[in-house]
């Protein structure tokens, strides 16, 4: 069954193509089979460069609109030279991001007509574990990370938060963070 | 007891001060505590931005040298504008990045100089499960992430595997993904 409905985009996103895909992937699911990459190099120290540009999706490889470059590196109390984020405050944007999109297809999808939606992400971490200091008390990554959204828009207090519960249980990072996920190293030396 | 080996910067990482800092951690445990923060603002779409400018850490509230902002969008296959890379490949970039990282540090504690450390990373993610077609057999995140290194210094192989292995073994990042990290959210609307 397709659906056939007609939408103008709502916040930014364009609701028929949205349902279409969705369809679209019911029909051949191979089409939802994606890998995502990225490229890094070690520039010195702690300090590190990613690239992301291509990707395979929807039966095709496919490649970003441009390139991005994002850099790594620890702050000087972590004898870095800080010249970018640490690599766990990108996992901070990872969360935030997901939900935030999520947010917008799923009120979009709705109907609901959103104004303003920002969040604050915080992460507590206690660097005993890497620095190999807690005899495995303390883990390496963070205890816990919270995220704080304000969202506004032209829904009630319920549907708003239900429309961030919904983003949630269908959140790729969420799963990713809140679950398992293996990670798989190999390594070539010459 | 306090080392107090003399060591020259080696792998551009300050060996003296990042074995005093352990050290000064170990007699000190408070100043392990850190909090890194993001603030996120969507845009339009799936299209959201972040910064990373504060955090706390070694007892004190602190600042990058720089405030660093970071995007992310839905690429056109999947309904976005394709401005920036999904939330989901900034994890990888943050995998990356940490087990870099934690590579030049090792070497550099070991006495082994690295004249390059590159690698590249891959995630496979199969999206029926982001969309709600698979009646929960599908996870929302990856299934797998394979990141593979090249590695070259002057040591031997099953030296510059260890220096890898140890990084694994210390790495934030590694853990966040592999175990569970709870992630609290909390709405407000307006």
């Amino acid at each position: 069954m397709s659906t056939t409905i007609e939408r103008a985009p709502l916040n930014g996103v364009d609701v028929a193509t949205l349902l279409g895909t969705r369809d679209a992937v019911k029909q051949t699911n191979e089409i939802a089979k994606f890998q995502f990459r990225a490229t890094n190099a070690w520039v010195a120290g702690t300090h590190s460069r990613s690239t992301f540009a291509d990707f395979h999706g929807a039966m095709q490889e496919l490649r970003h609109e441009q390139d991005t470059v994002v850099e790594s590196d620890h702050p000087a109390v972590l004898v870095g030279s800080d010249v970018a984020p640490t690599p766990v405050e990108y996992l901070l944007h990872a969360i935030a991001a997901c939900l935030t999109s999520g947010i917008a297809n799923v009120a979009a999808a709705r109907g609901v007509r959103l104004t303003h939606v920002s969040s604050t992400v915080a992460g507590d971490i206690d660097l005993l574990g890497i620095l190999g200091l807690s005899g495995g008390a303390v883990r390496n990554g963070y205890e816990q990370v919270k995220v704080t959204f304000r969202v506004e828009g032209d829904a009630d207090d319920a549907t708003l938060r239900d429309i961030v519960e919904q983003s949630r249980r269908r959140s790729a990072v969420y799963d990713a963070l809140t679950n398992p996920t293996p990670v798989h190293i190999e390594v070539v030396t010459g």
